[in-house]
């Protein structure tokens, strides 16, 4: 079990202090899908895990997040899931001082959250989840109350069909309007929510942002699903110039350089701060 | 990769001759949290297997169909995800004609949920998989587009907190009540979609089963939870006296006696058809 000794800093200020560390609102996605690795990593013991680790040491420098989505581990199978245990381990020993987040869309009744918890905040150790609010905050509490822990709660989320649910009205408001405040309102009582509003969506983004004060936002699509930078860093920056997670996957990570291409996005990111 | 030769019976088809062979609407649920394992599991190589394996043989005479609960895996780590993979493997061989149903309840944009669906339906082989609507069709296409298979969405949940967003008034109704309109309008063009309505609100059950026709629906929270079985069957079957998966998870699998406990609630089912 790992990341559970004594007193530890929260997931935010961990994050806080990296954003101002290295001066980046970057989270990298590890959406490290099989068959889009380069051939040289596909006759490693754990492919998944040796690409990650070449990723890891080509940005951290430019990263205040690293950001592994559980469908592409499980995609592999056990030894997809070694693979990110060995990256998780990898990360803790090396790069300590970076946000890890699983992106899971974790959300299930609370006796199977429970054990969801145990599984992304004890075994493998991460500091931080997305989860899926369908169920409602009681559903989630197993999450919530790991105050130490980051829980990122899906809003707006980046893809193109977002709205059918998402934008349904309810008294007047459409529903991610309602998931926002709840969040902000309610769910937040440790001071350990976050959101998710996709880069795709700037507009709902600004509103999402005028509703929320400081709460930090994890903001998915930009690069490959077509979120504009300067957009979204404008729409969604709080009063402290920051409040941001700013996610890139395939266009960092399948980049011919990875290194320049997170280097260029934290300094695009920079410009419009 | 498992489960893909050639033209397949589809899931709901299996899960139908099954019904009828065994006279059963029983979904055993394998939430095998690792913690509530009888003393005799704990010190196997993979406790988890060493239990499905024997709780299988004690109720799959009874049994439709089996759940493995995708957090209890997670939980232990790459070497719990090898027990799924031996307990789906041993199911293949040993018991083809039982509906295997991954319950992860997942969801996530597009790219994510093709690899998702690898990993329920090709590398682990599930014939079905619970997923989360919140993200709407677009996000979910690559899972309802696998015809062979069955997409168990959630509509009304099982949970005591199930209210805070599903219950949410949209143009009058309840939001749960659009979830189930849109499946059974819409996203069910192949036929392979179903509902996950909690045994935990019969009134809601019934009020699904007239809108959604001869659709399936999964009901999960017999047991344990609270579910009362008389409600559930009277409020839930089709005009076929069927299209019900009832789950028990808990309440079967840590019983003293899991075959007769197993038997019991078929039996009682049975009674109310």
């Amino acid at each position: 079990m790992a990341g559970q000794k004594g007193k530890k800093m929260s997931a935010l200020e961990k994050y806080h202090r990296r954003v101002d560390a290295v001066r980046s609102l970057l989270c990298v996605g590890l959406d490290s899908a099989f068959d889009h690795l380069p051939e040289t990593f596909l006759h490693h013991e754990y492919p998944l895990f040796a690409f990650n680790r070449w990723i890891i040491e080509q940005t951290h420098e430019y990263a205040s997040a690293f950001k592994p989505n559980m469908a592409f581990y499980e995609a592999r199978g056990d030894r997809g899931i070694s693979s990110l245990r060995m990256t998780m381990e990898y990360l803790r020993l090396n790069h300590p001082d970076i946000l890890t987040i699983c992106d899971g869309k974790r959300g299930d009744v609370a006796s199977t959250s429970a054990a969801y918890a145990t599984a992304v905040f004890d075994t493998f150790g991460f500091d931080a989840v997305t989860l899926n609010p369908y169920l409602g905050r009681e559903a989630l509490e197993p999450f919530l109350t790991r105050t130490d822990r980051g829980c990122i709660i899906l809003c707006r989320t980046s893809n193109p069909g977002a709205g059918e649910f998402q934008d349904l009205p309810v008294d007047g408001k459409p529903l991610w309007q309602i998931v926002a405040q709840k969040v902000a309102e309610d769910w937040n009582a440790a001071g350990n929510c976050m959101l998710v509003v996709g880069a795709t969506y700037p507009a709902e983004l600004q509103q999402v942002r005028a509703r929320v004060g400081e709460m930090t936002i994890l903001v998915p699509g930009i690069g490959t699903q077509g979120g504009a930078v300067e957009q979204v860093v404008r729409a969604g920056l709080n009063g402290s110039g920051a409040g941001l997670i700013i996610n890139a996957s395939r266009s960092i990570i399948f980049a011919d350089n990875p290194c320049e291409t997170a280097r260029q996005l934290r300094d695009q990111i920079n410009q419009y701060r």
